[in-house]
């Protein structure tokens, strides 16, 4: 077996399909999360996003494969000194992956909690709040756009997909951990919130004859994003100050759910002149 | 069995999974096409917009089955007249059908063929140029913005994902009946042709120092969007009258790219004052 050169973390060998830690991370790449609730990623790709991320996210576990363990030596090299790190043989690996064509490295990571009033406290702080999306790929999608347009954070309603689902964590292309998502909040409780801290609430209503490019959307804002196929619920769209929606051409119902978020980041960015 | 009410079409029964019709449907719903070039689709959404498209789009052929012919009526009534509808056990349809749940219809669509000629003779022709797209979900949902921001046509270049994939054809919800698609065209020929017609090249490049947002977008417009992974290639770029970027947070390689190609067109359309 080729060997790990960096001697910071210890290095286990784990061979049998029943070792536990082999159970964790076939469980955990299959559900998205392990029961305490660590994010399971694969793929070279990912581990860097992770390793980039800063202090919200810690790298607990690795797991490579032999032929993992040669492609991605400089990314092993930086792993941080606690996190454990354990080698397999390929081809338990390939049966543990759930990708298609194993890249030997996935880990398991811990996302820090981060709290509503911690996010509310940003400058210009720019909200998302995910209202019953169904699809992962469009959560996780995007949650990549909300990266990339200076999105503080994503709020996750009730009736929403999980965007640890490990189609929304391969969707956000590592954006999972750079955008802190709050998980539990509820509507009850989270509008009087953003009010009292002077947040605006824009829900995005495909319905509504107010242009987004024609409404002012800097300063602080949080926005509501709806369903794919039926929207934003009406109760929530009545908790909003402002409803918007993107001019399309006469005739047709709505555009993808995750372009439509997108667009209106996009929007949101441009009139703040993308400073980010 | 449920009988179609419109006296309208033939309706023909078929039973047997070795009857002619019923092996064309299975293929040219899991291939996307008829070795004719039929476009296959399933569901009623899909028919619907099909029906909707008027004068570039034919059904030639539809298959329900007995609940389909329950649940499709209305549909199934404003079928032209030389269509050929079949009516096959419920049983039989779900072996043919590619969807988890169908719904019980499919069809047979033929797209007749649009020029280039004719594209470019639009007033503000907003041509989209596919340039080597591999996903065939991103190029639907191109399709899908493409029409919902005016874009006068697809055309795609070689190396390009078939936008009559069926996973393509889905994520287009139904857009693939609306914005005409060039199938044929080839790079040496194409930019020539629309230099001669006035048409602007304009291509998508993340590495590029202008902004969508301060570059003029108005006036006759060829958009040319990349790969996922490689972006624009170099031989494509050098065609371009002028590269454009999306501005978003540093350290971020990309957006989605059916999430960039959106976006250039929602800022096209904003800047054309949203006249479809």
């Amino acid at each position: 077996m080729a060997e790990i050169t960096s001697q910071a973390n210890r290095l286990r060998v784990v061979e049998s399909s029943t070792n536990p830690l082999i159970k964790v991370f076939r469980r955990a790449l299959a559900e998205g999360t392990t029961r305490d609730g660590w994010l399971a990623v694969e793929g070279p790709l990912l581990v860097e996003e992770a390793l980039r991320a800063g202090e919200r996210v810690t790298v607990q576990s690795v797991l490579v494969s032999e032929d993992g363990v040669r492609r991605s030596q400089p990314l092993l090299a930086r792993l941080p000194k606690a996190c454990e790190v354990t080698q397999t043989p390929d081809r338990l690996f390939r049966q543990i992956a759930q990708t298609e064509t194993p890249q030997g490295i996935a880990a398991l990571v811990e996302l820090h909690a981060t709290k509503l009033e911690a996010v509310l406290g940003v400058r210009d702080a720019l909200l998302l709040v995910a209202c019953g999306l169904q699809d992962p790929g469009n959560l996780g999608t995007i949650l990549r756009s909300a990266q990339a347009f200076g999105a503080s954070a994503l709020i996750r309603l009730a009736a929403t997909v999980s965007p640890f689902n490990p189609k929304a964590t391969r969707a956000s292309a590592g954006a999972v951990f750079h955008v802190p998502v709050l998980m539990g909040e509820r509507a009850e409780s989270l509008f009087p919130r953003l009010r009292a801290a002077g947040v605006r609430v824009v829900g995005a209503d495909r319905h509504s004859p107010a242009r987004i490019s024609d409404a002012d959307l800097r300063g602080r804002l949080a926005i509501l994003i709806g369903q794919e196929a039926a929207g934003l619920p009406a109760e929530l769209a009545r908790q909003a100050d402002m409803l918007v929606s993107i001019p399309i051409r006469a005739g047709m119902d709505s555009l993808n759910a995750a372009t439509a978020a997108s667009v209106v980041l996009y929007e949101v960015a441009r009139q703040r002149g993308f400073r980010y």
